[in-house]
């Protein structure tokens, strides 16, 4: 066990804007702090101060339940003071850039901000801006690097590796910052993934990615030891031909029968919130032998606990070295 | 005084879902608690570790100032990590079931749910399928039950005694949570409850739950200890003949001239938000020295310390024999 | 350094509702205060427990990124309990007055309340009705004293001094609880003020402030040690001539052309948020060595830091007094 783990490792990076680039030791290194926090977190009898005093802001432009509770619980359970702003009560109604709002925040001496924005790339351009680090918690259809790591602990945990497995990402990939993070860990670990999708959910030149293209659930799950479905975002599909829910139900919705062509195994994901009965089976997300999602959950406060933890121990050390000049 | 009491006095609820079906016993363990409480918010030297990383979830559906506040402050001062979710900011709007949005807060880990929502029994549903403790705020026109206890206290604390006095719930009782919370408080402590309101504000059969009716302030006052005044919820009339304020207080409103057929030192409550002028009189409410109104408000945050100690203790005790093994 | 100073020194206000009325030894006591502050959060090792089970309540009944998250962070770096309420979901909505919310967040034992409202006076209106110390942040037209004395501090800290410097005011001064703070503030400590507007812009005998007005920049700014920027508040006129910004930008908007009069050294300074080429040239507010917009947000949670921890010191004493008797 690895609650407070020794600061002497250092990640090599200051700020978590995706998954593409990691390497898949950096991964590890991740995945394997998260174990720890998952027991800290079942038996909670003494607070930890590993980031006592530190200051964690989570910048919200877009809605979120279950990602901003995440990380306030993961800052909270670390010992920070963690400050919520989103959007209805910014000053950006008033007019100010994105970049005077990060570097206001910056100036206040943060530890770490979290920011969800509708833009891709918004992230990244504040990350270059501020002196603290960076956690990307969605950005437009780029990536949501906490969540890709979410799902790679559970499947780690569940079937107890990552490299080999079959896995087959289904549904709106077009819209899907999930899709991609997952893209880009699953590749960099060794899985072999399987994009299945009607064309028009579909980015284009998805095969660049390295990924196989399905249209069908059925080539698509056939042996797959992960099912991972995602979200019907039909609030992004703006002047583009949306499917009805009983159509889109028929032909992508996972349903036992489905299922049948996938490993006897096969684990079920989602990483939230469902539309029951449009892209999931309520019978199905409720299966407790199979369907992951409430690990994913669970393992979503573990996984952003260690990334904070990862990300300020390069200041908290200089910090420590000062203070005993 | 009992402020950090022994932990091995176990409440046997784990939620507190209403106070139907509490014992006696059970509302005076509450209480004598609180008690213990109050004179710790009024002196606050040193902050209470009983909830030192322990997670309270403050799940709004209806906006509240003063509940939730009452209830923030409350887990604060235990040492709880408090989280506040809101409609505005919740996947509600996404389309996630009530069930999916507690199922996902549970797999955090979550020691306290504190919901507040706008129909009767949705609270009860979700204590249901999760593993941590519930409190109800309020639950559409069904209960509150913590409001009803720190008008308990108030009482008790003021006339030192709850069970023979007579107690007037006068307004708008129809749409109540707290008004049936507090007949159901009230008979299972022995005093007697008269429900004083037009014959279009009261429930059907209200007389069943064991109180005495009446239409008029004037019978309905007599020889009262105590006159609990409700906000007329206009708000929630639909359809419904809703009285003009000024004909509203000609006939139900709390003025002096109402109050002298009540006991000499007869004491004034109302759960606030107030309807200056309209359920009760500008100076009535500010009488120092019969008017509770401030007293409840102070008495909530203790009574909500108490409950929040209570439900968890079962779980606090068997984290600590785990740890120890 | 003074981060946790001896609280012997007690401040003589238990309020701070405005700078109008402070004595000069008072305001260099915040200072003072506020430098060891900086420091502090420059390296967070250890947390302070100074206001360790103290609760601290921003009730802000305007929208602000910037004062409200740099309260709150003052409040948490002291180890208070903060709990943020905004109208939106206050009972405000409910039809509750005013003075009832302040007198339902008193009954729960506050130590400091920060109010930020529309109106001018509304903050005064609360702190007498309330047993805890209220803090202005910000009514109506009418004072800002933190954002006054985080302007002294940064202005002190960088030129070494108030008394005897010339500074100039520029722009919506009408609007201006900003400017108000200040004027006040830079007469008390010796400051030579100017106010540098269009008529329009300026409130009526402005001038009896003991402060000289200029219509033009070009004499307004010469000699200048500190150039301080406004923002235009087009939001508040209504029923007036608003001036396009281009129009505004070519007169009143500070670009090197019109700093070129000032001080060789002169410093710039925008409470922000900024408007940038509408009252500041988007170059100038960058200009690293001139513009100290940054350091002000900066320095305000440090004022915040002291403020909080002076107006509570008198309370903190009697309270231990008491738990020692």
């Amino acid at each position: 066990m690895s609650a407070n783990p020794s600061p002497d490792t250092v990640f090599p990076h200051r700020h978590l804007l995706g998954i593409e680039g990691l390497r898949a030791g950096e991964i590890t290194q991740i995945l394997d702090l998260a174990d720890g926090y998952v027991e800290q977190n079942r038996r909670p009898v003494k607070k930890s101060t590993l980031l006592d005093g530190r200051t964690q802001v989570n910048l919200f432009f877009e809605n979120s339940t279950r990602t901003r509770t995440s990380f306030e619980l993961a800052g909270k359970r670390l010992g920070a003071d963690v400050i919520n702003m989103s959007t209805d009560s910014s000053s950006v109604k008033k007019g100010e850039t994105l970049i005077d709002t990060a570097m206001t925040l910056n100036a206040m001496h943060l530890d770490a901000l979290v920011v969800r924005h509708a833009d891709s790339g918004a992230v990244k351009l504040l990350a270059d801006k501020v002196n603290c680090s960076v956690i990307n918690a969605g950005d437009g259809h780029h990536e949501h690097p906490t969540q890709a790591l979410l799902d790679a602990l559970a499947i780690r945990r569940r079937l107890g590796r990552l490299d080999g497995l079959i896995v087959a990402i289904c549904g709106d990939i077009l819209h899907s910052r999930v899709a991609r993070s997952n893209i880009h860990l699953l590749n960099a670990m060794g899985a072999r993934v399987r994009c299945v999708a009607p064309p028009t959910l579909l980015p284009s030149q998805i095969e660049r990615l390295g990924v196989e293209v399905h249209h069908s659930m059925k080539t698509g799950l056939r042996d797959a030891d992960v099912v991972m479905m995602l979200r019907l975002q039909t609030e992004r599909m703006s002047g583009q031909y949306v499917p009805s829910t009983r159509e889109y139900f028929y032909f992508y919705g996972l349903d036992y029968e489905k299922l049948e062509v996938a490993k006897p195994d096969a684990v079920i994901m989602h990483p939230g919130p469902m539309n029951r009965g449009v892209e999931i089976d309520s019978e199905v997300a409720d299966d407790l032998k199979r369907s992951m999602i409430l690990d994913q959950v669970e393992l979503g406060v573990a996984v952003r606990m260690a990334v904070l933890d990862l990300l300020t121990r390069d200041r908290r050390q200089s910090d420590l070295a000062g203070a005993n000049q």
